[in-house]
């Protein structure tokens, strides 16, 4: 269906993928959901499959309803404000009150009472349509096609990066972890013109990665406490243990996974070596449309399957394996 | 002995307190140290007792030798350079290499090579005599009296806070522990004007704080996640642990602990929040005798003991105590 197509909504249930107690399902009844004042209708055109769902599934958060949070769409309906109609649009994840004192000092993203898409509270993108505030809406710049739309979100999670360090040309910078976050990162990494290597496993995330010029490094040979900055992008609990290992005294570590369980480790050698550790979760969207309509970052070569939202066990199934990259989910 | 006066060296032997095997014991024959190029030969005035010295007797870190960092003495002879001999001093404890990529980056604190003064290859304080390169050396004001010039290391150590994070007046800076650290780092804090909060356990740590009109809270009714900066100075694994639940989310968690042992930890709570958590150790001396020349902070309160030399195992025995503050060994 075309952008501004009239859209029939005269059928009150919609597909959907629906997760409860850590089981993902496919459902055919799931009610079309209502936009409240402030809010848009979306239907979605395609939806990506990111590691937080993977770990949703396996209880890292407990979250009842329809997940995921990557997504690029077409609004169908916006009560408030109809110039969005027809847009084609990405949105932020964080649905914020507007009012407590993170929204206050600038930092939605952190509200106090924030609802997360397709996380917490909110239901998500694996469905026929969804909702949200249209403050979160970015149009999507018609040189930019859908299958790249779709990484918005995670293109602007490794650009948050660059907000919180600042990055020189002259800084060696190590990203630990080769896999849908990591391969982000690092092109995100690579516009800075900084010193960058990369470790990672599987022989796609390295075929990628040097297809564009990044240095894969491997573990055993690198030296240890040399670089100014390491991003840990591996999503296991021992990705900061390595991190550390690689990091500079004074330097600093990003650390970009959330896990679920706990790890053992003893803090005194980042206070030894000053290190400064930077937790970095979700970024800005303006800068990642500007570098996916510019072509500085290609994330389409991160694209392994996309199936249709019928087969979206299939799709998480594929998602989960070892060594794959973007798995896409094909909702219109 | 005055400073200046005439000194008798024809004695080879000093005494001196010696760790082995996270054994410590006091000696009369220890060899007087003998400067070497660069280097000074000091007659120490008073040492105070540190966490860092009790946690080597905990096996910390294996250091075999004359503990202890934190003094106050007399140069007695500088074989290169004459004009340090009379003056009274207080010393950097990190003797550096001076030709390493971190020294050439200017961080001779964080040497690659580095000894560290009763840390590391390098004996410390606890003596009639010691060494240092005259580099680490720094002349002690007339105005500040040894009793509390034995201070300068740790109240450096507490103004490298300040080196690495920007305070303003309108933050919220909660410090957890009142202890030796917490106590130098909360008058530093004091003097920028700040929002400042101390969670102090024991009645003593408490008495001096509400003496300088320091705020102490009570941990069961402090607020989460409001404060914009914390500072963890416990000495124990579980400080970080208590540093994350009251830090404000984009907040700075500031690192001074040390310990043996590992701790249980999730960092997913960092990332999710986005908390920077910064490893502080040792710090610049200039800024902290300009503070104790001033009066703007008073280390005189924190002494619970001063003991002789000869005492030495029965001052380590009363620095371990529960609450107690500084204890100080008098070598002269």
């Amino acid at each position: 269906m075309a952008v501004g197509e009239p859209v029939d909504l005269s059928e009150k249930y919609m597909r959907s993928l629906w997760l409860e107690n850590q089981k993902l399902e496919f459902r055919t009844d799931t009610p079309n959901p209502v936009p409240a004042e402030g809010e848009a209708l979306i239907r979605v055109h395609l939806a990506g499959i990111c590691s937080t769902d993977l770990e949703l599934l396996r209880g890292y958060y407990p979250f009842t309803g329809i997940p995921g949070h990557e997504f690029v769409g077409e609004v169908v309906s916006s009560p408030t404000d109809s110039t969005w109609v027809g847009k084609r649009v990405v949105g932020e994840i964080n649905i914020a009150c507007g009012v407590c004192s993170m929204c206050q000092s600038g930092f939605p993203r952190h509200c106090e009472q924030r609802k997360a898409l397709g996380i917490h509270e909110w239901n998500g993108v694996f469905a026929n349509y969804m909702t949200l505030p249209t403050a979160n809406l970015h149009t999507v710049p018609g040189v930019i096609p859908d299958e790249v739309a779709v990484f918005t979100e995670p293109v602007a999670a490794a650009c948050e990066i660059l907000e919180q360090v600042e990055i020189s040309r002259s800084d060696r910078v190590l990203i630990i972890g080769g896999g849908r976050l990591g391969q982000l990162v690092a092109q995100v990494m690579q516009t800075t013109g900084c010193n960058l290597q990369v470790i990672a496993r599987h022989p796609k995330q390295r075929l990628l990665l040097s297809e564009r010029n990044i240095q894969i490094v491997i573990e055993p040979q690198l030296a240890k406490n040399k670089y100014d900055v390491v991003v840990e992008a591996t999503g296991t609990p021992d990705g900061f243990l390595r991190a550390r290992e690689y990091v500079r005294p004074r330097g600093t570590i990003v650390l970009k996974s959330t896990y679920k369980g706990d790890s053992v480790t003893n803090l005194s050698s980042i206070v030894v070596n000053e290190v400064k550790l930077i937790g970095s979760r979700c970024g800005p969207f303006e800068p990642a449309l500007q570098l996916l309509a510019a072509g500085l970052v290609d994330p389409l070569p991160l694209i392994d399957a996309m199936y249709p939202l019928e087969q979206g066990l299939m799709a998480f199934e594929h998602a989960a394996r070892p060594g794959v990259l973007k798995v896409l989910s094909q909702s219109g």
